[in-house]
């Protein structure tokens, strides 16, 4: 695993970025959809192949309950499972221990579960998550981490960040195979001085990537955009940085711009499912009566597949129907725009441009 | 519009036939899936290209009510509207006033109904009902019919008869447009003598092809099966026959080897979307615990993407866990199945063979 600075933006601190993996290199800054149960939802590994996604998600906590990760290892693993033989990342499941799980006990070695399928309780630690992982077969891996929600205490936060840390360390004692790249988790809650710390801290370890966990929890935007500048500008230069869990369109600009390198976020399929598209012009709510006979594309600068097939009409019939095919088609549309996004951005750092012709064309 | 008979079988009552239209020849015996909403549930149509259907079914009174026909001739047509240009047929509604209509009244001259959207009352007739077919613009179209249950009484029976007859006479009166093909739609319920006596009525008559409608609606299996081939062979034998709403793969085998060219039916999709899928073994549950782990396709002899491509096992894990990409795979399979069922019979036809190889291999 390697990576490679392929340019540098002049008026901010992103860059252009090549992650090589055993499945391709990952062109960054870029936007990975997220299939957390081995389908990104609603697409085909068709669709995503018209995206040209460079990385696609999946979740080891998930996976683990159902259908269980030595079941995906005798498939051929996550790759083969769900035919998808680009460049793959998982999830540890810190945050669906944090957000899904109806019983947890935390403490210094790992998390106890009652699992949100059945109930049944089931125990993860830093190595056992590691194992799944490796059973699962990503590229990218996450260490089993902690989450804390929105707002929260300074010993909570502390408390987290600690264990963060050292399970982090646990996991990469814990790695067998070579051919996946392990990063480390920033935490630190809400506190300036956590993150800072937190991430100095794990930018002395030798690990190929730093992710960002923790944030788009609730707070304000304002201390999401301070938080991530921040922790962004402390982890080293030459390696990957990656925030979890953000995908506002002007958000993936604004951190790109800071120097973060990978983005996922559920938002665009979940967008799609509720009948909603992103567009230049900002969040578009398909089933509003006045696009009932518009012949125009939901965006006429996008060229994913639903812009340059449907009109607004038929989108709008789709969604008002209760039709899947529209949930499907603004799915589709929604991954593709913040890909392309970021794609475009990325292009304008290799031409020299920074990416501030795209930053002002785009709205909050 | 212009029926062309290929080959005939041997032993049996099925043909190879040509159905030509202005978006391309049918080729008959084929199973047309329905796009009942303007999308054939679940599927894009770069999937249906992949399946290669023959004809694609929509429905006038669904579209009249929404989007509604003036706004998809302003689109175009349906043909562009769901960017389908292969062979259309759209149904007059006759069923869903049946079956979908909150109340309604039925007179000599057609029915008044309070929608089954939005409860407000609109009229069809057979004028307004070709008019309506000919704003959406399919290339069969069939005129408003009398539907009714089972069990009917006799007098039921004659009614819908007699009205389902004046109003194919009143529907082809109204036609304006002459490169559509309006079918006359056979009725009778259950009493053999009046669908003999409909069948005969309406072969005086220079309808391009005839329909058999009003079965599957519940009647025992050998009921369905004695009707269909008394039907079929009333009808002249140099125009196409339409079976309306029956599905079953064995059906469909038995009826064309009664002569009937044109299948439909919402089973495959509806199956799909229950998690059940068509194979030589019969139905199969596709969330049942012992495919867990299968690795094999849903069926080893269908050649479609989803069995092409994907494991039992993913299928079972994607039904399970809920994912909408399930619902999909098994759609664009069961789909694919009894297209490619009525493709293999027909080129057995063309071969000299009669279909009968094909007839044993599969089981009820």
């Amino acid at each position: 695993m390697h990576f490679e600075i392929v340019a540098r933006a002049a008026g901010s601190s992103a860059r252009a970025g090549l992650l090589h993996t055993p499945h391709g290199a990952i062109e960054t800054p870029a936007f990975m959809p997220v299939g957390t149960q081995a389908t990104v939802k609603g697409l085909l590994p068709s669709d995503l192949a018209a995206i040209r996604p460079q990385c696609v998600l999946s979740n080891a906590y998930h996976l683990a309950l159902r259908p269980g990760a030595q079941m995906i290892a005798r498939r051929g693993g996550l790759h083969a499972f769900m035919r998808w033989d680009g460049p793959m990342l998982t999830d540890s499941g810190g945050y669906q221990v944090f957000s899904l799980a109806q019983l947890r006990q935390i403490d210094d070695r790992g998390v106890t579960i009652a699992s949100h399928l059945n109930g049944r309780p089931r125990r993860f630690t830093p190595a056992s998550v590691v194992r799944i992982e490796e059973q699962i077969g990503a590229d990218l891996i996450m260490p089993l981490d902690v989450c804390i929600g929105y707002p929260s205490t300074r010993d909570e936060a502390e408390i987290a960040l600690e264990r963060t840390h050292a399970w982090a360390l646990q996991a990469a004692r814990a790695q067998r195979r070579t051919d996946q790249a392990l990063f480390a988790i920033v935490q630190g809650a809400m506190e300036a001085d956590l993150r800072v710390q937190a991430a100095r801290a794990l930018a002395g370890e030798p690990f190929p990537g730093f992710a960002i966990g923790g944030l788009s929890v609730g707070e304000p935007r304002d201390l999401t955009d301070r938080l991530v500048k921040l922790t962004a500008a402390e982890l080293p230069a030459d390696r990957p940085r990656y925030l979890m869990g953000v995908g506002e369109p002007d958000q993936l600009l604004a951190y790109a711009a800071a120097g973060v390198d990978l983005f996922d976020c559920v938002l665009p399929t979940r967008l799609g499912r509720t009948g909603y598209a992103y567009t230049s012009d900002g969040r578009l709510n398909v089933a509003r009566a006045s696009l009932r006979a518009d012949p125009g594309p939901l965006d006429a600068a996008c060229d994913c597949i639903t812009c340059a097939r449907y009109s607004r009409a038929y989108l709008h019939h789709l969604i008002r129907a209760g039709e899947g095919l529209g949930a499907r088609l603004l799915s589709i549309h929604n991954v593709a725009y913040l890909v392309t996004l970021l794609r475009r951005f990325r292009e304008s750092i290799v031409a020299g441009a920074g990416g501030t012709a795209l930053r002002c064309e785009q709205r909050p």
